[in-house]
């Protein structure tokens, strides 16, 4: 197999390449009876469409999505769903010089030992082209979450050196920047260093953060198929990300378990509560049902004009400027990537969890 | 299903409880014709044993594994290994106290709440003896990947506050100490730390780092199924761990392009090189032939016998001091099961990779 | 999940209902590499395209299919292929009414019982539409099998009560007739035995024999995952099969262990031979490199225009003529659907094999 | 993977040869709740238990089972449960001679080509031991089935050329004959038919029908996971078997479809009704809320003392006598073997089907 599935009952494959005809997703497990729409992915889709801005390629694509199959008179019907989104401005031409090297932080190289070959026109199966089958499923993940009182929500938390500052903190921001960060100031900040960045031909990371509310508690499997293990997986999966936190990460390792551990009390109406979060909503590897928070680390876009030493087919030391239209930083497109990998991550171990008890068996088959 | 199988082609099942009667593993798809004895895996288990140090919990279990099926005159046959490690020092009574309340930071209050009740002896399925199996099942994959030239170690990189020296970076030395790292110096000031926090009845987290060397290139696949994704996946299901990079990880969000992408060289005998390795041995999900590096952040152990609030399950609020045998770190002892984990993903990836190309197809059946 | 995948390398997603927008597939874990054109999976389609005889659905559709990705430069490159065709003469007007009752014989009253209702027209989700995606998926299987010197056919061995003679058997014959049987004789008594079925507005059922030469020996996995216990499912998948048999099948139950036990001698060129095949060329699941025989028997399809006894979703007890383009039979339809199905399985467990033992491993990734 | 898993779900994983230390199985996912005992799986290990009859292997094994991990306080607690049974008499010896030879209608040589070598003792992974393990987890399948309102039940149907006559069926005569016939007249018919075999040092076959009463309409997957596709698979996974029918099976295709098709009818409470089952209870891959029917069709056992024709591993061919402990027929001590695969299929299924409306999602986490 060439990994192109995700998910074991909710389970999504993705297919297409940068220059291809299209980019699509067979959807093959949403339960039946949801209302959908075209409208209901493509408002997710615009979210990581390029051309937005200054700090995004000007690759012009409507990037409008057709549903297939598996949805009639307006209601998903239990069989497979599939999605397509035609490619319109395919310049591949631009990319003809690159298939005679390879890019360095690209995954030319890789491929090609992989497979003997590649389709080099715009990183081919590689690109971030790729992520828009899973923010099209992600879409339909989110709208049945959100049917079971589950919301989530991601943003750019840092871009370079550049952090939101919590004190400032307003989602609604996100929607008023190019950056997505939900802080006002930080987002004018990380647009000068972008700025900079340009001007050195230079490119930019950054981190994303996602917050999960209203998960029911129990979520997640013991051992293999922990709930955080399998979002670090959806989000590693996310091409140039190369570090995951769940909850307070790397600083946990760092403190000691009584600041760490956190305490439980009722509360006056005798709901249990946690006193804080530092497990960012999962212990044992299930969900507590407090807030779930995660954090997705990017690298700085390998495609940059800045001359780079490389080497090409023939055996040769070169050195080369990237061209084509890339994006100097992808974070602020990658939010929605990282909310869809989530949202599809948790809806997968939500339906598992459905078998988790004989009552709830009992609940469906004997009623 | 309870996420107990991972693993595509070399899948493992693992199984046990800390106060059951045994922990085990099932190991199916490991090739035919391996040279296998009880030995093999007992010198991985013999890392993880408790009992070491006055660093890890005095429970004594001599962790004694036996091959109970899937090895026929000192090879593998092809067909599932069954292992098999018999709990011996079961002192149940340390746990009925526990049984009615939920201690912070463990998974008391999330089993209960996924399954409607708990086997709260000792942590039950979500102990830390859990791991036995995986570390069993990692000598084997192992075992596999060193006859196929990859090679594997882990070490601690991190105390609490103690980071070793790169510098004084020797892997020998690991085993001269009972905090697992590769530098005396480092070493020393670790345990100091350690023993306060033992002396305010405190416990302490860190970080593993695990190295690959000799992992062919082409392995990983692109898209859902990365060779970092599964790692993290790998990592993250381990216990306690609450992060995950791979190459420079969180850094590599906050410097730029023209610095974290690794330039390729030839050299002298026109053999592809990569001049850094800030990728870590990744690129777009799959190894491109340089050492792969990753690192995994543990948290404090949640069992203290400082005191702490909590509840019980008749809708009390409460203050307890865990008592028991505990690690008041698990770091060093977590090393072997990151190598086991990261052993696992690679094998298993790498026998995914064997169709990748047509030629290797015909390699195999048309010789 | 609906469903909708087969395989675990080489791994298919179907999608698609008879009357939505198209029918199709993608294809996962394709080895790179392969030769592979449009024309190479239309020649396929082409063999179960309606509209050709008096004895198929008078629908027209051309089949046409598009390969959307995973193919550049006319080969393989490892990744998805999409495959799509899309519906073309959807005349939905022919099957409003039966939105309101159940056809005896049909899937819609079980599809309403899982899913709370169902896409009514044309069947929707389970009409033979769907075994478009098997058929150009099985395409590709058949041409890889190829390559490896795996060669398969199918072939109508009866309809009603009509049997092919052996004794007159030839393949050729096939495509001279309309009931794709490899007898002229008996495809004539049956092309006599449907007119009286479709005179008395009847249907009828049939059975395929599928052949598999020169697999190798060794492919099947023991217990679970037996190479005949795969290609029961396969098989069993099509929709209107009712039984399965492998080699001599049901007449094995009746016989004797040494008539039914095929001995085993060396040839006078020391290659092992098989002096007979009842076994059809499986032994514990596994090929043993002679011919593989398996039949699929088909009911009589369900459509018919002679009145029937049913129920309408008030709750009435009413009589139907089935109205529409219906086949009298599917089987001369089906056997390129057979065919397919055992292409797909026989090389999914084939790469499974790759990893079966040690040596093998080594002959890829140490040359 | 050498396909010792079995499952979505409710996954189970077997292990253990003929003559190793013993057999087991991990049954993971398995819901929380379920009271369970060693007794409620013990009685149905004893159906398949030798020892018993004339008709039986003489191979004394008490076969006792042992739950390792899983359940607590007399519940499940929906963690792996690991059952083990002891082998207890491992005469190798007997088999020591079949080290160099190929039994004709064994696995042995098949094994040899796919592994390189074999366990040769007792069939080592291929005997009918292995089905010690599917029995374990049918118990356990079967009980959750029986909570849920589904019974099922299996018998001998036909032995050699006996059949039962459907006119005299008792189910209760099956527990009062060796050969687990429903029919009195026709055990002894079948007895006497079994002492002619022996006397002759050959064997014979039959066939296994399996009822399945109560089950939910719903259950089964469109397209590749059809109810009955996965019971055929089930089944055929079962050395020996080498023909599953569904309904009327091969019947069905001689047919037309005015008389197979069933039709419906709403009774005087407005309950729908089928006036036939000639489908077999399913409809379309998925269970129309009748009985499910189906047949298992068994070869006689290859082990006879008859000579045979075969070769050796020195290149010669020769003539052996097949020694050891064997069953003349292994149709009675299947029929329990039919109903743990076709129990374990049918609940995997129905816990599938708990994610497949909205309505149900709601009903568990929004209640």
């Amino acid at each position: 197999m060439s990994g192109s599935t995700y998910g074991t009952i909710f389970k999504i494959t993705t297919w297409g390449e940068s220059h291809g005809k299209g980019i699509g997703v067979v959807v093959d497990g949403c339960p039946a009876g949801l209302a959908l729409s075209e409208e209901d992915i493509q408002v997710y889709l615009n979210r990581r469409r390029p051309g937005h801005s200054k700090f995004a390629t000007p690759r012009k694509e409507s990037d409008a999505v057709s549903i297939l199959s598996g949805v009639f008179e307006g209601k998903t019907t239990g069989t497979p769903i599939s999605l397509i989104v035609h490619n319109e401005e395919q310049r591949s031409r631009d990319y003809s010089e690159i298939a005679s090297y390879y890019r360095p932080g690209h995954a030319d190289l890789t491929f090609d030992m992989k497979y003997g070959f590649r389709d080099y026109r715009g990183g081919g199966r590689s690109s971030g082209r790729e992520t828009i089958g899973r923010v099209a499923a992600g879409a339909i993940a989110a709208k049945i979450l959100k049917q079971l009182g589950v919301e989530l929500f991601a943003y750019t938390k840092s871009i370079g050196p550049v952090q939101i500052n919590p004190a400032s903190f307003s989602l609604e921001e996100c929607l008023e920047n190019p950056v997505c960060m939900p802080d006002k100031e930080a987002a004018q900040k990380a647009e000068e260093y972008l700025s900079q960045c340009m001007a050195r031909h230079d490119s930019a990371g950054g981190c994303v953060e996602c917050v999960v509310k209203g998960i029911p508690a129990g979520i997640g499997e013991p051992v293999f198929d922990k709930l955080d293990a399998c979002l670090a997986k959806g989000i590693l999966s996310i091409g140039a990300v190369k570090a995951f936190e769940i909850g307070d990460g790397i600083e946990a390792a760092q403190t000691v378990g009584s600041i760490n551990n956190d305490a439980y009390q009722y509360d006056s109406d005798g709901k249990l509560q946690k006193l804080t979060n530092h497990a960012g909503g999962i212990l044992g590897g299930i969900s507590d049902g407090s807030e779930i928070l995660l954090r997705a680390y990017f690298k700085p876009t390998p495609s940059i004009s800045t001359p780079q030493k490389t080497v090409n087919q023939s055996g040769e030391n070169i050195e080369v400027s990237i061209k084509g239209r890339h994006d100097p930083i992808i974070v602020p497109r990658a939010v929605v990537v990282v909310e869809a990998m989530t949202a599809l991550t948790i809806l997968d171990l939500l339906l598992m969890g459905m078998s988790s008890r004989m009552e709830y068996l009992k609940d469906i088959y004997l009623k």
